[in-house]
């Protein structure tokens, strides 16, 4: 397959993959798509650690790494660790408490403390630049910004390396801002994606972005694990896809048991779009979790980081209980997936999706062939 | 072009065209698509004029209709226009009258009594059936059944007419149950389309639908207005697509002017799914309509029909008062559309709207071949 991104970043596939997991990565790149390392949960010195291993393993192919820099935060997230924590009104620490003893869950001391300096840090301003530090030292051939236009921090320093960089879009309107911003290869992500997303749909956003970033080359993402919907997605102009969901269910994903479970069981109406983990709308496995902090007895989801230092203090300890066998922590986990886990229903290697997928795309073609040709 | 359905009912090409105006069902299907009259609007005696008009303009060539015909509605809605009318709350009409004042729009004195006969009529289970005994005295080669499984009267009465039936589903489980109902073709619709709607997107929902009810061909409605999400809905695995949306700003429909207008100049994030006109979620234009009802102090819309009564007697008043230039009607005005309504940008017939999804529909299959055969 030849696409402009193919030629670009000396892929077989423009089936780019997107993961937390740095085995994930390595799989999919070495199977001729693009793996990209997301890494907005690691700190610098870990991510350093992730992308050695990484680098050690794709004999020089091409991967590539995801930061989140949000554009608008918190202001306390800028002031440091302890601004952040203080930041969190006593009435939330009190709703995530009465959380933990509605569903029978040990309440967790200090899991808050521990994660400030994790995904608090990360997502500020000067977290997300000593990330792009740290991945700029390594080969990597793609960088993206997975919220809002890249800071010119981010532009500038990649373009000093060489490196194109690429950000995810809900809209036209952001597709055009990101493009003032110096972009090189624009992902447009329908609502129907897992994480941060819009409501726009893949089927009309991307031909939208397509028209509007032209001749900029145009991802899609959102709504795609099979091949047929990698064949719909290069009908509609895309140059490629970005797959996210798929992979949190493949043999080499960290995924936790008890949500991997969920998700191999879920159908495509077990997601909901909430802000219950990180601030802003993400589509995720619907859970007790987002049931409880969507409700109206709730005080309400808190702008990012300050949800993510709630959510996440509390998913790790959750996910404890749930591994243990916790009924009412098995009813709490979740994670975000987009509507495609309605077919995520087998676990396979990584390295096997793509296969799949292209041979599926292939099959798909040949039909719409044979629909033409008759 | 030739898919299973091409063959079944002797098109061109598989591009469905629902709509309420006549004259675009007459023209797609003489230009080689199938036009279906959506019947919902009409009292049998105006069905059987505009299908006598249709049979007088089509030559012999294919169409269909659909009719609605809820499964679950306000028991009310049985009873005759009496209880319909009854059955609204003192506070809706209260908050209606509200509205009409807020906006400055002249309060119509019997707007809801008249459309008691139409609209609120047409949805209970014995309107309906009026109309499909209409429908199938006219040569259709398709009746469709817009909202829920259609009732055994309809598959009976169709089977022995030898007419195929069509129904709409948001979800697989639906689909599930529209096959247990002898249903002939799906038409799988995601959430970003017009009108009722579900949530799970089209991208999503073809192929599960399609594995679902394989080997039942399934049509793809829900984002599709070009030829390239045409192509998008083949590759999915479709075997046609079902389009509503286009339609509505081409030189025939009788879209009212201000809507019309309204709908040029919308981009994709300009549409809301609302039970704001119906009682059920359907998307359609933000409007100062939508805004209004679905704000806190709204007492909240009714359900299906009697929210089409209050809404249906409103429209009519709303819309006139728009064409005479009042600027509050035109913020409330609104209609059913899909978020394609960001590619409907320009006015043409329907015969040319087809004629430019094929040659698309072709440009993007070459694109695809490029892509794989390099």
């Amino acid at each position: 397959m030849k696409t402009e991104v193919c030629d670009r970043l000396g892929i077989e596939f423009p089936l780019f993959a997107f993961s937390h997991c740095r085995d994930v990565v390595a799989a999919v790149t070495n199977a001729g798509g693009f793996g990209v390392l997301g890494a907005v949960a690691y700190s610098p010195d870990r991510l350093e650690e992730e992308l050695r291993w990484i680098d050690d393993h794709v004999g020089g192919r091409p991967y590539g790494v995801d930061v989140l820099v949000p554009g608008k935060i918190a202001k306390e997230a800028a002031e440091g660790s302890g601004s952040l924590l203080s930041a969190v009104p006593p009435q939330h620490w009190e709703f995530l408490k009465g959380l933990f003893e509605k569903y029978g869950v040990p309440v967790p001391e200090t899991a808050a403390d521990a994660r400030v300096d994790g995904v608090g840090r990360q997502v500020t301003q000067q977290g997300a630049t000593e990330l792009i530090d740290v991945a700029l030292a390594h080969p990597i051939r793609l960088i993206a910004s997975a919220l809002g236009p890249p800071p010119p921090v981010m532009v500038e320093r990649a373009r000093a390396a060489g490196v194109p960089v690429a950000a995810l879009v809900g809209t036209v309107e952001h597709a055009r801002r990101q493009v003032e911003a110096g972009v090189d290869l624009i992902v447009a992500q329908g609502g129907e994606a897992g994480g941060h997303t819009g409501e726009i749909s893949t089927m009309v956003l991307v031909p939208e972005v397509v028209d509007a970033v032209a001749p900029l080359p145009v991802l899609a993402a959102g709504g795609i694990a099979t091949g047929r919907q990698m064949a719909a997605a290069l009908a509609l102009g895309a140059s490629g896809v970005w797959c996210g969901s798929v992979w949190l269910t493949t043999e080499e994903a960290e995924t936790l048991p008890a949500v991997k479970a969920k998700m191999l069981a879920a159908t495509s109406r077990d997601t909901v779009r909430s802000r219950s983990r990180t601030g802003k709308p993400a589509r995720q496995l619907r859970s007790a979790w987002t049931d409880e902090w969507d409700s109206p007895d709730s005080p309400g989801p808190l702008p990012m980081p300050l949800q993510m230092i709630v959510a996440e203090g509390a998913m790790a300890p959750i996910g404890k209980a749930a591994e243990s066998g916790n009924e009412g922590a098995r009813q709490l986990a979740n994670y975000f997936v987009g509507q495609v886990v309605g077919q995520m229903n087998t676990v396979k290697p990584a390295r096997q999706v793509v296969y799949d997928m292209i041979e599926e795309f292939a099959d798909a073609l040949e039909r719409l062939n044979r629909i033409t040709d008759a």
